[in-house]
């Protein structure tokens, strides 16, 4: 494939994330105002939860890819926007389910469904989440888009399911398959269902995958540095709190490559046992040895390739729009 | 409307469950191998927890409607067979995470996900199943079908919350709105989608609307009664369970209309405690008042409605064999 606009492309760089949203301000309002919406006969705890959950915040940047790939494509205002707000509800209701799981009492600093008064519910509001997930994509109105959602959100609990089976591994194929069902599965729908509604051609569809794809698991990596980089005190979650919990991610794995005989992983790795000393001292020596720039490195690569993957798509704004999100993504800071 | 075959269809009564089944028998045997399929990637956990759910057997009575609707309407038979398989997968996943939050240990004599050693993941079966039913119910191609399924989902998983704020309340109204959210729109959703599917008129829409709306609702009724009626010591669960929890089903509803003074009943709604032996002082008063023959009564009637409904369509075998489907709801005995 012939990729005449790459090299203009490698060399754009939109810091300004305003400049981004700007192109869909206006869309991403309705979202929230989607998201937010009370439905007929809804009882006032799952508007409460709503409120709870969607007016705390959040960077959006599932629903700006959509969006911004919408704009790409030319796809119809409305059902672009019930998408959007699908795919975000769509990971909240995750967010919620996984919360809950984990016993998490904060989230970005907000108290979590399930550390609130609605505790008790937090099955079933999360369950009523994934409903209104799958109401919103509904409408708009196309059978594959509602296909490739629901295979996403299989993608996306097998991942979850597997992942607490592959504790104390330190397995990087392992890794990549699992950030994809976390994150990168999701990515993709967000940047290519909204091609999908447009009407676009293979080559293009395919050119969003990748561009989805590479975008998500960059975007799940930095998270993974995060853990380690943050002091995350705010979070109320220790630093290295995926270590702890047995899951090696992207960090850990590079270190554990270039020291397999550090006494601290070995025992770790004995004992699988988050609360030991030398749990505290590895995740030390993690954030000492380098390898968070290094994951960040790797990161980095992944963007210039979904970067890479638009240059087959015809120069617009929103295509530099999408360049400047995904350059965010490896800025980011929390 | 004018209604040419009701009277026919009144003194029709085909007890025989096997019957109303055999014509159908090939497209249940696939609606159970789509229940049982293993996906591409899945967990181990999910292939086991699927034996444990759907080897345990069951009626398949919204699979049956929804065939036989299909039958009726000649809708496309590979998109009936997955909308048979989704609705009963649906009902499945609701049925895991209530099992979950009662904490219940059986489930028609067999033990559920949350009792066993997958037990610290229902909530994430219980979600991939809610995935694998949309996944399933797109593959009959049709957005309103798919729209129908999502508002289905969320009228479900409202009325579970709705219901758990509605303990210790006698309301004939709140009951058999809580009722038409817990199980009518399901049985709604078997009967009408398939005509959907089928290109049915708007007449024929709304009669096999009704049809769901009145059998589903018998169904519930005579559920609800049964838990006052049987022995239920296969289930591990207690005569009156419903009542102990707090829930005033129809029965109970009945009996509380007649006997506003029953000095039970009145310290019951004032200490709001089933384990109180007022409780099961209250459970034997029903179950001696007649008050169950009586809600069986109001079954009977609500499925003599629903064949009604069908008194528009024109005759045919899948007519009958609906019509035994509703009558053997009401013949049930547990």
């Amino acid at each position: 494939m012939i990729n005449a606009n790459m090299d203009t492309l490698k060399t754009i760089h939109v810091p300004a994330k305003i400049e981004a949203y700007g192109l869909i301000q206006d869309k991403l309002d309705q979202v929230e105002r989607h998201l937010l919406a009370e439905q007929p006969g809804q009882h006032s705890l799952l508007t409460d939860s709503a409120e709870q959950l969607f007016k705390a915040g959040g960077k959006r940047i599932r629903a700006a890819i959509c969006l911004l790939s919408a704009g790409v494509f030319g796809a119809e205002r409305g059902s672009s926007i019930s998408l959007a707000a699908g795919v975000e509800m769509l990971h909240t209701a995750t967010l919620i389910h996984d919360d809950l799981l984990d016993g998490s009492a904060l989230r970005r600093g907000k108290p979590t469904i399930n550390a609130g008064q609605n505790a008790p519910f937090s099955v079933l509001i999360g369950d009523y989440f994934f409903a209104r997930a799958a109401n919103l994509v509904a409408e708009a109105n196309n059978v594959d888009i509602m296909n490739q959602f629901a295979r996403t959100l299989m993608t996306i609990l097998n991942g979850e399911i597997t992942q607490r089976f592959s504790l104390w591994q330190v397995d990087r194929q392992e890794y990549f398959e699992r950030i994809y069902a976390k994150t990168g599965d999701l990515f993709v729908l967000a940047a290519r269902a909204p091609a999908t509604l447009g009407g676009a051609s293979q080559e293009n569809l395919m050119a969003m995958e990748r561009f989805g794809y590479y975008v998500g698991t960059a975007f799940q990596i930095i998270d993974d540095v995060l853990d380690f980089s943050s002091q995350q005190t705010q979070l109320g979650k220790p630093v290295g709190n995926d270590l702890r919990q047995g899951l090696f991610t992207l960090p850990a794995i590079l270190y554990a490559g270039r020291n397999q005989h550090d006494p601290d992983l070995q025992l770790l790795l004995d004992v699988q046992d988050g609360a030991h000393p030398a749990a505290a001292d590895l995740i030390d020596s993690i954030r000492k040895s380098g390898v968070l720039d290094e994951a960040k490195g790797e990161a980095k690569d992944l963007v210039a390739l979904g970067k890479q993957a638009l240059g087959t798509l015809p120069y617009s704004e929103y295509i530099e729009a999408l360049i400047s999100v995904a350059d965010t993504i490896v800025e980011r800071k929390a």
